[in-house]
């Protein structure tokens, strides 16, 4: 089991496709290299073009006595630099990590000011409109528990449900200056009355399974809270309804990034 | 007076050079191209190749009657994605960046793990090596109050006087997790009895003046402390002996980044 960090800037996501460069493909080509045997990675999850991890896990099977603790060094010499394992470890031959009981975390990151930071926009989605942060806390809280996703997913879905049960929805905003006060990370004085936030917010959630561009729709939902075009309160009905074009945009690739895969115990 | 943020990765530094890319190059061009007339800026700090800027600051004469707050917009149509003005002001005519007082922040950045983060590899530098952040946070107070930085600068500086004044010298780790516990980050135990951090640590430094590679040499040098090279009550003699080889090794440059320009009142 390899424990996979990359910058997703220059591949099509993590799915194998012929003729693109994927996370996926590039494992498999260098694994099979390196083991001198084909080898096909299972990954847990399938990260869309674009979209970063700094854990996302996926399994081989190999025929190789190299301890599984010493295929990340060996690895690490051959893979480009935007690919990282940053742990290896030997699991059971059965181990499926589709097919067992997880915790997932991602994170999608927002730079809210009046311009873009050349230093964080490839891992951020930049938003210049007034965010009501408070607003956007209030609005996550509805997403916990379980849930239809079915209004919160591409329509080219080819889940058999659309049943997800989500642990955690946190919105963290790092820097806060409200209206006439100066923000203690530009420097600058907030002068517009509707701009109450700058700097960046990151909301974390936590589920045991995502459908397709869900965790982007949330983050993209939640930005539309924040600019008062939905309210916080309208988000259980936005879920009941079932109905995709009640939700927000889905929030653009790049500022996603897959935290952490977690085996729960049940 | 703008106030400019960069990524300085595929820069050849801030000062101009010709044939090379820098960004005081790129912005005199934008410039003189916008304005219709021969624009040089003049830069408050010169930063080194490979530096980032969140907040740096410089100046021009314009015959322009443009007003001062709306160049950023105008500028940030045709500036490259890696340089952003975040704010545009009129100053008086004979305000000059670098002759009155100020003070100046930056951050040295350090990605402590065992292996490299991709998402975060352009502006960290990596350090597998166990780190003792309490020794190196022990370290950075002696650097704090007016000092004579001649050991703690490079060979070639120009400056008439290598005196200083460090209001700030923080080190702060934002994920712990000792020998035997979980790393909240990267999930992983920590098995080592000296790797007692994970994570990312930023070295703040705020002072009235900088030497030429000065922050970088105070971030090697913390470095070693951490690593147990140096001795945190050390420090005090390294900065009497005035000797650079006593101090630590040049931190490299894409860990660094310019982050404020403030006008103090004295």
């Amino acid at each position: 089991m390899l424990t996979v960090a990359y910058d997703g800037t220059n591949y099509s996501g993590w799915q194998f496709q012929p003729g693109k460069m994927t996370i996926e493909g590039v494992l498999n080509e260098e694994l099979s290299r390196f083991l001198n045997e084909e080898i096909k990675v299972i990954g847990a999850s399938r990260t869309d073009a674009g979209v970063h991890a700094e854990g996302a896990v996926c399994v081989f099977d190999t025929k190789s006595r190299i301890p599984g603790e010493k295929f990340s060094y060996a690895l690490n010499q051959s893979l480009p630099e935007d690919i990282v394992i940053r742990k290896s470890e030997e699991v059971d031959a059965t181990f499926h990590p589709r097919k067992i009981a997880t915790k997932k975390t991602y994170r999608y990151s927002i730079w809210h000011d009046e311009f873009p930071l050349p230093t964080n926009s490839r891992y951020t989605h930049w938003v210049y409109t007034g965010l009501d942060v408070e607003a956007m806390k209030e609005a996550a809280k509805y997403f916990v528990g379980e849930h239809d996703f079915k209004g919160f997913c591409s329509a080219n879905t080819q889940a058999e449900t659309t049943v997800r049960t989500l642990y955690d929805v946190a919105v963290c905003a790092k820097e806060i200056a409200e209206s006439g006060q100066t923000c203690p990370e530009s420097g600058q004085t907030c002068t517009e009355s509707r701009r109450t936030y700058h700097g960046r917010i990151d909301i974390f959630v936590t589920g045991n399974g995502f459908l397709y561009n869900m965790v982007r729709i949330i983050a993209g939902t939640l930005i539309e809270v924040g600019q008062g075009k939905i309210i916080p309160s309208d988000i259980p009905s936005i879920l009941e309804s079932g109905d995709r074009s009640l939700a927000g945009n889905t929030a653009p690739a790049k500022g996603l990034t897959l935290v952490k895969y977690e085996i729960t115990d049940d």
